[in-house]
């Protein structure tokens, strides 16, 4: 009779104890869990605090009863403080009365998870200040945010728990402002999709500030007031800290286990660490990246649940392997689904790849059918190669259907005359005829094979501002759509005039061409192309990523 | 200057000749177009008929004018009824006035598409019987369907358009009875998931009779009144046939162009038929199965569309490909996503794929989320080699986005395996932590890999009307959900009592396993064999495709 030890009961440690008790039925499981709570949903949290999740219960997956009637025993308030490698042993404190114990091992599992940044500044004592890791900082925050005392919300950090507690807050009525150090909010984004989703947010009554640290926190009477940044002070009546998190590895630190590069724990594909027998999943454990091949830490809760199986299967003696994942991620934010996979253009330079990119409209139906909704979609590839390297898509539409189709041309190492050739399904109330997917890899051929120039939205608006008089903005939509909103100082001739209207054009100019998404000035592009324009680029979707200057009746909009 | 004439102007044609003009502007390209309307979503007609698309101009997507702006010129009501490959020369009629013309082509394209088949039975003349296929036909069924006279429809074929039409006629209040010949409808999916579909259908009202053959029609002043079927005789104020179609190739096979093996155009990967310089695309030309590696004919708007793409560069002199379908498709009934990709069972079988399946419950978001909806999604595998050959979802869940994933695998040849590496976008609004394509796929690596026996609802409906008292079927769900349905004659043992209640089953006789979905009884199969019974058998899918006898509450939901 073998006995397996898992450090960690909320995402991996549960999936690991489960899939190795039935893999191996004679296995002793047992979970130690620090926390109160075992195997609960940790990105259902947000959902809980802005009640869309009505109970707390239901974030609870399984309980420690649960797992004992297959079999498993979970030991809850048990912190796991040392491991022994040699005598296979481990020891810790009971937290409920200070009490130590001590275990022995056949196969150990660490799954301890990750642990929130704190920053250093003054006022990080003072009440309303929460931070959301655990359901238990749930507990706390959520009878302060039902406050109606509570109307002014800080959120701290922009990424994607900050964002999805912006939402939450937003919901429930309070003012929420979103301070955030980098120059845009969702970094894992590039700028021009980040911009998209910040113009919808910003329509959605949140305050979103930039470039903009965090100083310090000051109060009264003990509890927060106010939020000083480099720029500016805010009122605040609860302040939510969301400037990312980090592995969890003192224990393993501690144990002399491999720690890697990233600051997670080293694993091979078995998930086995430095020490024979010994195992890391979940949050704790760095992986690697399948584009780059490079060693990264990405922790979600997906993968953890992919590994806690690998890792489950391998402590009963199989040879399961985990190779790594794509940096496929998601979030919601009101009705924009915000979605990406692989790298992003900033990502894709570093790693010397020359991408490109196709910025396509991404609608969710048929075109001949009302109601249907839009993403922006975003697809990169390798100009040298043709190989895809990543996509985005940020707005109302399937952005989680691109994403995934995505996904698995990434993982099969598809060109984008391969993902051009997928066979998707179609049918008027699921998908324009050919998928925006499909749309966006032809783009990308095109851009492969033609001698088109291409700018993006941050490249024109850079030129244009250096340029002058040299540079013509060609603005080739309908003259409804140019009264609408329309780049300030831009030429205007409509696709189907640009034939007769050449010769209002000087040939010795450069001229970027944009419509609405990028399809039409595609099309002039080509025309000017064969009346002999030379200095012809398209600019890459069009209005739909330029986040700049506007004018025009619905400018703001 | 060299001449295009592409023949056919509703999908692939348009293609074609915008693609071409794009390539090679100097390009002269000619539309022969038969009907009065050109480039128009046949797709979208039944949405037309039921109401969902307003206008009958949103079917239209560009129009001769449109065309004429990019300098493609479309001849609308020619027909044209001979081609001499050797003279390189087109001629026909003018239906509007029965004059006839002639043109020459230095490239041509056959965009001929399909056509209904019409079943030689009597009373086919009679009124108020209708195809639906061209937008003209619409036309003529619109005003019919709307009339508030018109009450009772039958629908002869429950293929994918009968099925939409059935719908969107049964939305404007009309009776609908669906008179299907095969054993079952939509017959491009197993039985069990067209069962799934079939009870969904029968709930929202509809009448279907299946095995059951059209003998004819008769009918009172020149209108339709009765269907007689092989069985009894229906009342219809209305007839709809959709027996399905074929490919149009009368113009071809007189040309002496190689007819394949499917009755559709020959043509090579580039698009190119037997007569160089000769291309076809759209529903008119035949296709190879990236699966099977065969000749298919699989008709379908997305590939007239993507094979449109593909002609238009290669007579421009560029060399695109087209490898072949997948197979994948999909269709709305009321709020059932009814989607397929590669073989299902039957064709795998046929194939010597030795095909095995996983059933499991599809759900689009996690499940602490309230409010999702969910599909029952099989996949399928070669248990010899494990390479995922297929998938099928129905339900009101995202059918669509499982049926794309598991389509891009099957482009990429993945193995189970590998699908289950799959990374995908997991965030409580979008997915449940695994991804249900990702969990069936771990389903089909534990058939493959364990020692279970398994059975299909099919076969276990079979083997216990065979094997009297030596077959137990054992339901291992909850009280609650035994209640309201089970299988007459199960023995009931809910999976958390089994470990003590062993010695209530028999280990001499063979024990059928089920649940609601497979989960359960997977592991109550998996404690039975380790407690040492040998016969021990886990029901696919569970209760979810069961659609047979059942007894309790809500038996009848």
């Amino acid at each position: 009779m073998k006995r397996l030890i898992v450090i960690g009961g909320v995402a991996a440690g549960p999936k690991v104890a489960s899939k190795a008790k039935r893999c191996d039925p004679d296995l002793e499981v047992v979970i130690y869990q620090e926390e109160g709570e075992v195997s609960y949903s940790g990105c259902g949290l947000p959902y809980y605090i802005g009640g869309v999740i009505p109970e707390r219960k239901k974030l609870l997956i399984r309980t420690a009863e649960q797992f004992g009637l297959d079999g498993i025993q979970v030991l809850k308030r048990h912190r796991v403080e040392n491991i022994d490698l040699q005598k296979r042993q481990v020891s810790g404190v009971k937290l409920d009365n200070g009490q130590t114990f001590g275990d022995t091992f056949d196969r150990l599992v660490l799954a301890t998870g990750s642990e929130v940044i704190r920053p250093k500044i003054p006022g990080m004592d003072l009440g309303q200040v929460f931070f959301l890791h655990s359901i238990f900082d749930a507990d706390v925050i959520l009878p302060q945010v039902q406050s109606a005392a509570v109307k002014s919300v800080v959120v701290v950090g922009g990424g994607y728990i900050g964002l999805e507690m912006a939402e939450a807050l937003s919901q429930l009525g309070k003012k929420v402002t979103i301070v955030e150090l980098a120059p845009q909010i969702a970094t894992l984004f590039d700028e021009d999709m980040a911009a998209v989703l910040r113009q919808y947010l910003e329509k959605k009554g949140l305050v979103i500030l930039t470039s903009e640290g965090l100083r310090g926190l000051t109060g009264q009477n003990g509890k927060v007031t106010r939020v000083q940044t480099q720029k500016r002070e805010l009122p605040a009546d609860v302040v939510i800290l969301s400037l990312g998190i980090r592995p969890r590895v003192e224990l393993a630190r501690k144990a002399g286990l491999k720690i890697g590069e990233t600051g997670a724990i080293w694993v091979n594909e078995r998930m086995e660490t430095s020490a024979e027998g010994v195992y890391a999943a979940g949050d704790c454990a760095e992986t690697t990246h399948r584009v780059t091949g490079k060693r990264v830490w990405i922790p979600l809760g997906s993968t953890a649940n992919k590994q806690g199986r690998v890792a489950g299967i391998n402590v009963c003696g199989g040879h399961e392997t985990f190779p790594g994942v794509l940096g496929t991620g998601i979030f919601k934010a009101f009705d924009f689904h915000v979605a990406k996979t692989g790298l992003n253009m900033r990502e894709a330079k570093m790693e010397g790849l020359e991408p490109i990119q196709a910025i396509v409209r991404g609608y969710g139906r048929a075109h001949v059918l009302p109601g249907g909704k839009e993403s922006v979609l975003k697809v990169i590839a390798s100009r040298k190669t043709g190989r895809i390297l990543g996509a985005q898509a940020v707005g109302e539409g399937p952005s989680d259907k691109f994403i995934d189709t995505v996904a698995m041309a990434l993982q099969a190492k598809m060109t984008c005359s391969q993902l051009a050739e997928a066979d998707l399904a179609y049918s008027p109330p699921f998908s324009p005829v050919l998928s925006p997917v499909i749309v966006a890899a032809c783009v990308l051929m095109n851009k492969i094979e033609g001698t088109l120039g291409w700018l993006s939205a941050a490249e024109l608006k850079e030129k244009r501002a250096a340029s002058g008089d040299h540079f013509v903005v060609l603005d080739v939509r309908e003259e409804k759509e140019v009264k609408e909103k329309r780049i300030p100082r831009s030429q205007w001739i409509p696709l189907d005039e640009l034939e007769k209207r050449l010769g209002e054009l000087d040939k010795n100019k450069e001229i970027a061409v944009h419509c609405h998404s990028g399809l039409r000035s595609y099309k002039a592009s080509l025309k000017l192309k064969h009346h002999g324009f030379t200095k012809v680029e398209n600019v890459d979707g069009g209005l739909l990523c330029w986040s700049y200057d506007l004018e025009g009746e619905k400018a703001q909009d």
